[in-house]
């Protein structure tokens, strides 16, 4: 037999969400409370090593804050392009590092556990998974409504990465040929419709298409905002109504035909557009239903991610840390 | 230790391939050859007991026929509206039985060994993935192009089932909203632009649209099909060329955005269509390459299936039988 001290250690892992500005750093138990959190600035750190080196002192000093022991299982990161097969960031377009960035192995020379990255929407689909709405789900997507339109496909209870781990980029599924210039140089992505943006980018259009009166035709062109439309909306602005109903239409259109691909028991709506609430989920869910495939029809639930909007990357960034641990 | 007397049988799989009118059973072995081959009727059958008892006794026959000793290790079935999970097939419009017929438990009562069924886009795929091009690929999909557009999404090495069983359906992804009436009782999915048929449809809408002369113009429009059109295709008719061009974009859409979705090691072609070679592999291949994300471009590669179409369906169904005896 051996001899063993046992300290009764609670178990956490750290999640970090790089940002183009700053990136975050949190403590997260196995429920998913963020036990203590801190920010690191990217910019700072023109050289990644010495970003490695920042984060890791503050995850140290965030680790010695707690009143208990911890001990750090594994590390989550979130990142824009991000491939989680190689645990690398690739040719990202907004961080001071340039070309493919082995960060997972920079991280490994700290900690002997599991460090796994991918981007921010497989993060917030697997924050979903471990501590949201789809905790028990096999099958599901995250849509994040923000500025753009990302998505974290889950099968079989793993996130979809495909051959290249590049996989689940909903938000750029071409909805209508030679429509809207996409950030990506091509033309009529989804993203350009369904998203915040999208949303301003649909009033605008409606604005000239329309002549109902309106209280946003007052707002200067580049300062209007998803959040003011649908103040207006909620205020019964006929435009405004619209812009919802047209977003919820080509959002929903985009569901029935990820369902005839992946067939998902739900589908997470998270972020920005998704805060509108009835504006966008009440809609949607009616053209969901009206578009599905009959076999499909019933068997997919339209939901508000469970994960707080505010918490939701590092969450996410941790999650897909407790998911390695736990599964491999 | 006991005392064994060891047999050296040869293994196989049963494949049976169930259609509207009948049925075809094929010997398999672990290479893919087809070592005999008998039809059962499927429409002599409204009781689907007696079906399955014949599919027994036929299959009893043709392990007898064989020269020498074989094991049937599992039988895999392709069938319309097969429900993997359940091993069911739910509601099929063309088939004699009615409701949701228990058709793996029917075969269990005479074999001790899995019964797995699917539907026949799926098998295709897993015929793929155990005996023809995709040997080795744990991403990938199958295109089915023959009347409709059927679908086998494989990822992680396994078929894309979803919650319901029914995932997998992109010839029922929606192009074109308010497009073509497709039989599903809805309009503009892909089935009714890229498939024999859909390339039937667009020739005849280009033989309004267009003024050039072509010999296609002379065929009653109800027995104009799809050989016709690749035969004036391959003499230089310019409508017809512009059919293929146009089925080709759209195809190519579909299998851009599929990429998104799943990004896939390759995208495989089989049946009717496919058949017509480069008039559909090299267009669809250069709009392919043109519509990618910048990411995925040169990540994917489109191939013709290199399962012989007669031989398929019942390829594909032993396949499936061979894939769950060699993973389970």
């Amino acid at each position: 037999m051996d001899n063993k001290i046992i300290i009764n250690m609670k178990e956490v892992t750290c999640g970090l969400d790089i940002g183009g500005t700053n990136s975050v750093i949190g403590i997260v138990d196995r429920e998913g409370q963020i036990l203590a959190e801190d920010t690191v600035s990217t910019r700072k750190y023109p050289v990644v090593e010495d970003f490695v080196e920042a984060c890791y002192s503050t995850m140290q000093k965030l680790k010695e804050s707690l009143g208990e022991e911890v001990k750090i299982m594994g590390v989550g990161i979130g990142a824009p392009n991000a491939n989680y097969y190689n645990g690398t960031i690739e040719h990202p377009p907004n961080l001071v590092w340039e070309g493919i960035i082995p960060l997972a192995d920079l991280f490994k020379k700290y900690f002997d556990v599991p460090v796994v990255l991918t981007n921010d929407a497989n993060a917030a689909a697997m924050g979903e998974m471990i501590f949201g709405g789809a905790r028990g789900m096999k099958h599901f997507i995250e849509y994040t409504l923000g500025t753009g339109l990302g998505s974290g496909i889950v099968v079989n209870g793993e996130i979809l990465y495909g051959h290249t781990g590049f996989a689940g980029e909903i938000g750029h599924i071409i909805m209508k040929p030679g429509g809207r210039d996409c950030g990506c140089g091509r033309q009529g992505c989804l993203e350009n419709y369904a998203s915040a943006t999208g949303l301003v980018r649909t009033m605008h259009e409606l604005l000239g298409k329309r002549r109902d009166e309106s209280k946003l035709r007052k707002i200067p062109c580049e300062d209007l905002d998803s959040k003011q439309i649908a103040e207006a909306a909620n205020e019964g602005d006929k435009i405004a109504l619209e812009a919802f109903d047209d977003t919820a239409k080509i959002l929903a259109l985009s569901i029935a035909n990820a369902v005839a691909f992946s067939s998902p028991e739900a589908v997470f709506l998270f972020g920005g557009l998704a805060n509108a609430g009835d504006l966008i989920f009440k809609p949607t869910r009616k053209y969901m239903e009206e578009t599905l495939q009959i076999m499909f029809k019933g068997t997919v639930k339209l939901l508000p991610s469970e994960i707080p909007e505010s918490k939701g990357a590092v969450m996410g960034a941790s999650a897909l840390a407790w998911h390695e641990i736990l599964n491999k």
